[in-house]
């Protein structure tokens, strides 16, 4: 029998995965499109078909998948999983062992919570115990790692991050509350600023003709570009998002005292704009001794933060029971 | 041997404690003054006279004490306790057992976090797994319980849920911080908004002569009476401590996925007055399913939550190691 397991990163775009090694080494990559937008039954023939590729040669049993909503990962239920379906309560874990084998350890976990176990895995946090992970991408993901363990929480919900309450009478969030962390700290919060900008007349020609008519993913990017050369504006939007994370990071880490804080996703390619913000004002807002303690890093593993999580809770699965 | 502990609770003003068996029956109750006010020599003289009455006719091995500061549980020592002594980094476990004996196994803690402990092992949440809570005395305490076991954090400084921001331009905390949930949801917080109301000139005579000039612990239940009399400005107190205390809630529960929120401390005797209003606010922000399934109960301990926690920690005390 084969040690190696699957991780399983669905996106709304892609679905990447790999087969890895109890030792955490990456032995075969594969991407493929997830064409999430043609429904729920072209999703899982792709993800049936990605599993069959990728295990060609290799007898493999367990299997980690992570996937953006809300996840019942007791039960390897979808509950929610707005972005990329719109069936709720779909029962991935049964669906998948029904195409592929009954033997199959299949573990599915949220997208954001996997990023974090891969982070505490292999990448920034492989020497710390206790650690939580924002992931700031179109929204703001989160995990949380306690004492080396995943916190999923009493129905495997925990861990949203993205949606403390920083403003409470901020700007509305897609959650349907006001004033969540990311609304202020993902590329729909830059949109939205830079949407505002243009009404008030503050944006200049460059920001404007750039950010018209451009995926929500690219925009972070135009505005890193427009911050770095120095425009005034998307330096104020990089300050904000800054702000927002401080303010974020100091309660986390009055609350739970973990070793890291660490930052991921794409937005967060623009470290060098908002980390000196999210640094003093975290500093700022929470207990010293903690805050001392609570190293604030960047993610090291990228898009393989998500597969190695997934794979991790794949290898742990016959044991695994939240803590 | 006994397998009776003893489990002390360390107040400003008192100093109380019980012989407690492993079932949670409690044996004897003693209080005396704490006495803090005159020096920590004092108080642990106080200390450990209390322990050797409390123990007399019963070989006991385990105490536990619960203490209002920063602690490192790990290390017996009292990093910060501000409230009753101007003594950083206090070594209490190895003082104690210098004075009363070096085979004792003393366990110290945060106040607010055997509380929950209490609550959680006899009280409210007795049939859950997870929960938070909040003790709304003079400050806001807080204590985190995940799958049975307190969260301690990386240094035993966990917890601290009374310093999570809901308002980051809100009223100035007494950690420096601004907006903190204490500053909005204690008695402190309550002494400052009926001060507040002095200045704009809004407080009805009978608030205004009733809380001059009287002890900070009583104001909450002044103002309890008066909102309770149908005074407009009481009742708005009330209502502000309902709606910080609800979007604290909120960002805790989209957190963690806790079963349940238990709020206790003097404050919370003004229950019908807030509650509905908190409840309001958690549900209106919160994600639904993880909202839906933590309740907001009252602790039902009171003054024994401290203590029976302590006693708890005390018991488990050789095999604790936070998880």
């Amino acid at each position: 029998m084969s040690d190696k397991v699957i991780g399983i990163d669905i996106g709304g775009t892609n679905l990447r995965g790999a087969l890895v090694d109890s030792e955490g080494n990456i032995h075969k990559r594969m991407k493929i499109l997830s064409q999430a937008d043609q429904g729920i039954d072209k999703l899982i023939d792709n993800l049936a078909n990605f599993i069959a590729d990728i295990s060609k040669g290799e007898k493999v049993t367990n299997i980690g998948v992570g996937i953006p909503g809300i996840i019942d990962s007791k039960n390897g239920i979808i509950t929610q999983a707005p972005n990329i379906m719109n069936v709720d309560n779909y029962p991935l874990r049964s669906v998948l062992k029904e195409k592929l084998g009954p033997d199959l350890n299949i573990v599915i976990e949220n997208d954001a919570n996997s990023a974090a176990v891969g982070e505490w895995w292999m990448g920034a946090s492989k020497d710390v115990n206790s650690m939580i992970m924002l992931t700031m991408g179109t929204g703001v993901g989160g995990g949380i790692v306690l004492d080396g363990n995943l916190w999923t929480g009493a129905d495997g919900m925990a861990g949203e991050l993205g949606h403390m309450t920083i403003y409470p009478d901020g700007a509305r969030c897609n959650c349907g509350n006001y004033g969540c962390l990311e609304s202020y700290a993902s590329a729909t919060a830059i949109r939205r600023m830079v949407k505002e900008g243009l009404q008030d007349g503050n944006l200049n020609t460059v920001l404007r003709e750039t950010t018209e008519n451009v995926h929500i993913e690219d925009i972070p990017r135009i505005v890193m570009e427009a911050a770095s050369s120095g425009e005034e504006f998307s330096l104020k939007i990089w300050k904000e998002v800054g702000v927002a994370l401080g303010i974020a990071i100091a309660s986390l880490v009055n609350l739970l005292n973990i070793e890291m804080v660490v930052i991921g996703g794409g937005v967060s390619n623009a470290w060098d704009l908002f980390i000196d913000t999210t640094y003093k004002e975290a500093h700022k807002r929470a207990f010293r001794a903690p805050m001392e303690r609570a190293k604030i890093e960047r993610g090291l593993l990228r898009d393989d933060a998500g597969i190695l999580g997934s794979a991790y809770l794949a290898l742990h699965s016959s044991s695994w029971k939240g803590f």
